[in-house]
């Protein structure tokens, strides 16, 4: 019995009902050539077979232990594997409509302590001759960013290899967890208690840097961010919405307003948010704010302030310009907030950036703790990740991905969660909202569209 | 908002992701004559057409409000028929396995206590020109034997009538509402609560009632139950199974014998839970011991103990007989372990009744209780329920209900429980068990055949 990292103990801490904490990846396939109708059952049977399970999927939380509430991981000795590989069919039409409705549900449910924290499911009965996996995880035992990569790295670029291996299988053909960690994995709960044991940890030479910084964004971030639809408490039911736009679209519209590419994307959620309140009639005056992490490029340390050079991960606070009318006038908007964003950052160490990337987030772990909310404005409407993603087509067993998206949590005071990703040549939107806070949320991917479209018309 | 009474906010207080408190009702559809491949999809589209709904399946909890942690009820404005009502499909190739399979699954998850607590799945892709529905209902609204009354009531014995409502309308058929209470039904925690209510509330004159009662009861029952696999602590996760028998196959068994058919029915579980614990290594030597709720006779109430006579609902502890060999002598221990147990009860009076029925069930309604465990044997192993359904078939819309199958709730050291229903010509088991406790539970519907077919054999 391992003691399980106070981090990760908060995460099943914090955890209920309305706050289930995992997160989740929708992949589509097509069916290879030739493929016959019991193809995804025989499939399914296949991945039943392989009866190896690594350490990290076979471990599930015990406790809580001691008064501080902390869990301890133990290895489950009769792993059910029958109960986390699971076959589900859609109903007839079997459109993309139908997979997002089983997928909602199936995001929407907590994962049982009981057994090791993982579920992956295989779905039939999907028109075009295609399938899908839906899979979650705890985010006790891996978060949204290593999870969507463990995904991608099982998958191999050779659409003539054979054997390929599930992400729960020892043998998988890359181990994401022998590489470092990455400074651009971002995560909310992570930098919440980096900060804590960053900064909390250090002298008070390193806390005064962090007064410093914080007077400096005080000073940039003029606008704050208004109450909205989404910053309010929610409930444990989950809408799912998912689509991919071509990369060179948004290439395009960047090329000809001089922004980049995320600016665009950025944009383009802008403006799909602008209608959506529009049409419910709750849109607010002032603009949106939303928080984009990004990786930066920090300065190298001096001695004795206990950070490292190199990349960093910030968390930027973005003017999502929802006032403006014009599309292209929005963009422009959301570069220059971008561009000020990132110019708070330079010339931080890491520590320092770490520190102030997550002062906007303690509300939110603060506000899934059962009985503690916050009377606070929020300090963001909205969180839009971009996980950069493989480059060239994967494929598993032959079955090309057409698509991967991902699953995030909404927290308590953010009902909504943009995660976009890359792969090959298209960027894939994962919109993860409470289903009773952000009703209709599929409207969001028609509005995407149209908000891209006036981008490409304004900025032509 | 009204308050709820102080018996319904127990079930919700004791749930926890071990225990959901919610019980379910599969249904087993024949297509019409003439249904198209889009009649499924069509009869799912047509409930949500159907936006009335009575105020029981409005009902959504509020609270604890006050120190005593008591829940209220309040009205859901906002009823979002789409989450309450889906449409689901199977895998291939769609038979009963299937079924089961994505029944145990919708039975092992939570109902989200934001909304009113109830779920109708309408299940397609189910082989031999059938559908299924799957109704999941909090006990703290419907007790399991209303909520399999209400399925019931809410078709029609005529297959040519349309315009059938579905159970949540406020315009289905007949309403098992305006009938008064019957005393058929059972259900483990209204008898405790009953017990605390009625005997606790009166007089040292009632309460020495029950100590003559109990010592009575303590004499008969000279066998006690054995500790066994089934009464342990339980996991979230459930494993449904279900199978019809024809009625005439017991019925001749218990005029051979001189059983009742109830007598064969316990005699069939006893037998397959014999050999489903024999295959496992785990019979106790000692006989497990059911708990049996029956319908007795009262006798009316003398003035002064605020009982009255007429029916009354008993639980028998019946004496399963596993360590015998031959299953014609088992069936004739089962039928005199019955005679005994309604002798004990002879003469009592309703209050009497309930109180000696209520007292096994104890440890049962504690257990659920967090953080308290009972260190007490167990009073029974397992839990059997016959619940008298409808004579005649019946039909939604034309469609004619090939079975109905009860869905119940494992309790904390009771890990199985066996529910049966008659309908029309046959008698329907349906077995829920925890799925960590109880594995292969499926095996137990060829044990029961098994079973069945031994009887058959020896009393010839």
């Amino acid at each position: 019995m391992a003691m399980m990292p106070v981090t990760d103990s908060m995460f099943l801490l914090a955890e209920a009902r309305e706050h289930p904490m995992h997160v989740g990846g929708l992949q589509l396939f097509e069916l290879p050539d030739g493929a016959g109708p019991e193809f995804v059952g025989e499939f399914h049977r296949s991945l039943l077979d392989l009866v190896d399970v690594r350490p990290l999927f076979r471990r599930r939380p015990r406790g809580p232990v001691g008064v501080v509430g902390q869990f301890a991981w133990t290895n489950d000795d009769h792993l059910d594997l029958e109960y986390h590989v699971r076959l589900s069919g859609l109903p007839r039409p079997g459109r993309v409509r139908e997979l997002l409705e089983l997928t909602s549900r199936l995001h929407g449910s907590l994962l049982d302590r009981h057994r090791p924290l993982w579920e992956f499911t295989v779905i039939e009965g999907l028109q075009g001759n295609r399938f899908a996996t839906y899979s979650k995880i705890h985010h006790a035992l891996l978060d949204g960013v290593s999870a969507l990569r463990l995904l991608q790295s099982s998958l191999s670029e050779d659409p003539a290899e054979r054997g390929v291996r599930p992400p729960w299988s020892p043998r998988v053909r890359t181990n994401v967890f022998d590489k470092p960690g990455r400074t651009e994995d971002f995560d909310p709960f992570r930098a919440v208690s980096s900060l804590v044991k960053d900064v909390f940890g250090l002298g008070p030479a390193a806390a005064r840097m962090v007064n410093e910084a914080f007077r400096e964004q005080a000073a940039t971030l003029a606008f704050q961010a208004p109450k909205s639809m989404f910053n309010v408490p929610i409930t444990g039911a989950r809408r799912f919405a998912a689509q991919g736009w071509p990369l060179e679209r948004l290439r395009a519209v960047g090329r000809a307003a001089s922004a980049t590419m995320n600016d665009v994307m950025l944009a383009m959620c802008a403006g799909a948010l602008r209608q959506y309140m529009i049409d419910l009639g709750m849109l607010p005056e002032k603009p949106l704010v939303a928080a984009v992490p990004m990786s930066l490029r920090a300065r190298s340390a001096p001695a004795g302030d206990g950070s490292l050079g190199g990349n960093a991960l910030g968390l930027i606070l973005c003017d999502l310009a929802t006032d403006e009318v014009d599309p292209a006038a929005r963009l422009a908007r959301i570069h220059e907030s971008m561009v000020r964003g990132k110019e708070v950052y330079h010339g931080m160490s890491r520590l320092q950036i770490t520190a102030l990337s997550a002062i906007p987030l303690v509300p939110l772990a603060i506000g899934t703790v059962p009985g503690l909310t916050t009377v606070t404005p929020p300090a963001f409407n909205v969180l839009i990740s971009n996980v950069p993603g493989p480059r060239r087509p994967l494929y598993w067993n032959g079955a090309r991905m057409q698509g991967v998206y991902p699953l995030s949590i909404p927290y308590e005071g953010q009902a909504l969660n943009i995660t976009v990703t890359s792969y090959a040549d298209s960027l894939e939107f994962g919109l993860t909202g409470c289903r009773r806070t952000v009703p209709h949320l599929q409207r969001l991917l028609g509005l995407l569209e149209e908000s891209l479209t006036d981008l490409e018309k304004t900025t032509a």
